[in-house]
């Protein structure tokens, strides 16, 4: 690597490197989710980072299209790139003979193409996770990055709605498990029509869900305003304080939303369906209030779903929902797929990273990276050190020694910085008598033990 | 997403998608690899999927500056590209005016970054270890993929040879987990310039070293010839059954390599120091033959290594190397970075697959899912098995209940393919008498129970 021009060393925009202890503390909220997604049954899989365009292209609308970020064919890419728009420098165009790959924007269209690609290899239901990077061109801002990891559990091919009632609880059993004081909010996009319905906004469905679900930012009033300014409703105003009721239980939800439903005609059946579905899903198997509660106008902007839908919010800390999901119909369809109804949920990491950093809830021992580090003044002992470390890990405790000869403090200052608690200083006493000086590095507190004491106390 | 053109689901030429027995293996060799790097004190890190290309380019020669995947610009990129060039389709020019970001090509430039940007934040000597995917636009075939995993352990800024004792150690460690039977080659590349130089080759030692690097391809005969063709010694013909002596012990190693050294005159200093090395690495910590051998003729073609240098070698089966490593100097100077010696090994993950496969070395346990499934006929005994199910995930046991009304031969065939040893088959008689019947897969036996039974039976 002969005369390489040096360079300031950067990154890309949007782009993070993960220090050591990030990695530690990410890999426990990845690894905590896994362990409850397997006891669920849940398997993981894997994608390429790379899809074809024509995969990705058309699904995300076209701001997704636009965020979509392109890989530049190989060789000589522009041989077959028309002269004129190659002339007139018309980006839009000439994209498509440039590039035929681009990088995975979700996880959720490529579990559709994987499960039509590869249906006589899965077991079914198939119930699957995947946890990886997603690359989106987005401008980037605190907290929003251009590569960032998702963290889903689907169930494809099975409209049972033991499901739901499954992924609700892996919602709450992750949360726990992570110290996170969480609500997972319930609705049913089918009741979602039906309030519509209520309204006289259900021949409008789809403006009015994306204007409910800006309710969190803009308030009942806002919502209310933007729906009646658009006109959405053909039956005189929205007033968004109805359906505001005290859902204090399963029997009060019941009968709430079938006096409002039975108030007005042409709340379509399907909508009384949605009642029956969240009833199923929660009566039986959630004490309502505790984990679990009902948002009628938890909306869910994306147009796929049709039954079940959740968002799980931190309880006592300003931040967005930590997840969220629902069941849609139809996933596969675009990639000529038949009929297989999913339901499914994901994970917000990256904001339950920042939760738990900032009510600090990692465990501390996260942090350490051995047990033990041995230091030593010269090369007698270095030797006599290395001989005692192969002891430690032929024990199977992480532990380490001071690579090289360096002053005691600068081999003490190792110790700290990497979080290692014990360190065995060895010098000429220790070599003579055999009994080591363990300093647990937390306390100052020294002890003179053998090497068989000192493993069998790092071993607890 | 209404009106999606369907397509026929593909992936991109040279990239695979990991199907979920697949996905288990890869896991349990990558955790085997972690939890031996971690038991050696080197912390996980991560860097992004895309570097700037200013960060890549130039740093895998001609051949890599081509293979590197570039990301294409967002919004209007042809705005600024020069006219002239883009009239006549000069792609090679315009690249770097319409892409800025590639996709990374190894885990080793990243890490001279990574190194050099957040040295204030990192302890040294720094071990790190790094897990992940890379990207080549090399052309597909068997076995060689446009994306693939590296699996590399660095320690940075240390020279001493107790990270290569210590590298050597992970690499017998690991293979031992894995169950392959592997021989570790050693060599020294201060001790190949010696060889050079005994050769009379010393001034011209890279071209020398990429046809030694050959020498399992072409053999002893092919590579003599093309260093005799390209009259790479000044001192006559080469013949490189030279240095193939018995070399079966360290003392033998130091007492031949002196004798060839001392045969002939101009052998640096530096080419005896690599004798001093290469003994200091293997004659006190490794008996010769067992694990570790010497290979004066292995090379290592990558010119940056400048000490130790390593390749692993499976035993009893057709596969090239599964490993390969060695010290280098000056990693980060390309960055910036001030002087720090390094030295690292890598896995080659995809090889060390095929081989466990070949072999079975896979435990049958890991395509196991869950550990029991809850069948039943109908609402009420589905109800019954659901509340049983509570009771088995309460005792942390990973198990699952068929989601939905299907035949029993169905729901027996889902437990089948996820590879689920046991299942409990529900109907009026177990929930009447509270006995449940545990039927073992593997054997057909069935066992009347109850749940505590079976849970403490599973547990085991």
């Amino acid at each position: 690597m002969a005369e390489i021009k040096k360079i300031k060393p950067s990154l890309p925009k949007g782009t993070r490197d993960f220090l050591p202890e990030e990695v530690a503390r990410r890999n426990y909220i990845f690894d905590t989710i896994k362990s409850v997604f397997r006891k669920y049954g849940f398997q993981q899989i894997d994608t390429p980072a790379f899809e074809r365009l024509e995969t990705l292209t058309g699904k995300y609308g076209e701001e997704g299209d636009r965020l979509l970020f392109k890989i530049l064919n190989s060789g000589d890419y522009l041989k077959d790139a028309p002269d004129a728009e190659l002339q007139s420098k018309n980006s839009a165009a000439i994209t498509k003979h440039i590039a035929e790959k681009g990088l995975r924007y979700d996880l959720t269209v490529p579990l559709a193409r994987y499960v039509v690609q590869h249906q006589e290899h899965l077991a079914f239901p198939f119930k699957r996770f995947h946890i990886g990077p997603v690359w989106r061109a987005d401008r980037p801002q605190k907290g929003r990055y251009q590569e960032f990891y998702q963290c889903d559990a689907d169930v494809i091919g099975s409209t049972s709605l033991i499901n739901e009632v499954e992924l609700t609880q892996i919602y709450v059993e992750v949360f726990k498990k992570l110290g996170i004081k969480v609500i997972v909010e319930i609705n049913n996009r089918k009741i979602l029509k039906g309030i519509a319905e209520y309204f006289g906004a259900g021949h409008r469905f789809e403006e009015f869900t994306t204007i409910i679900d800006k309710i969190d930012k803009i308030g009942n009033e806002g919502a209310a305003k933007e729906l009646n300014e658009k006109g959405i409703s053909n039956s005189g105003g929205i007033d968004l304080s109805q359906f505001r009721d005290a859902w204090d239980s399963w029997d009060i939800i019941e009968s709430g939303l079938n006096t409002y439903f039975n108030e007005v005609s042409g709340i379509s059946e399907d909508s009384r369906k949605g009642i029956q579905e969240l009833l199923d899903v929660g009566r039986k198997h959630f004490k309502f209030g505790e984990d679990v509660i009902f948002n009628p106008y938890l909306a869910r902007g994306i147009g796929y779903y049709t039954g079940t839908i959740w968002e799980v919010k931190p309880i006592g800390i300003q931040m967005g929902s930590l997840g969220g999901g629902g069941r849609y119909d139809n996933l596969t369809e675009m990639f000529g797929g038949r009929d297989m109804s999913g339901v499914g949920i994901s994970f917000g990491i990256e904001r339950i990273y920042d939760v738990m950093e900032e009510l600090k809830l990692f465990p501390a021992e996260l942090g350490e990276t051995t047990k033990v580090l041995f230091v030593h003044f010269d090369d007698l002992s270095e030797s006599y050190a290395f001989e005692q470390l192969q002891k430690v890990r032929a024990a199977d405790i992480a532990s380490e020694i001071y690579p090289g000869r360096k002053k005691l403090d600068k081999q003490m200052n190792y110790a700290n910085d990497k979080k290692i608690p014990f360190v065995i200083v060895i010098g000429g006493d220790e070599m003579a008598s055999g009994k080591l000086s363990l300093k647990n590095m937390a306390t100052g507190e020294q002890e003179k033990l053998t090497i068989e004491e000192i493993i069998s106390k790092l071993k607890k």
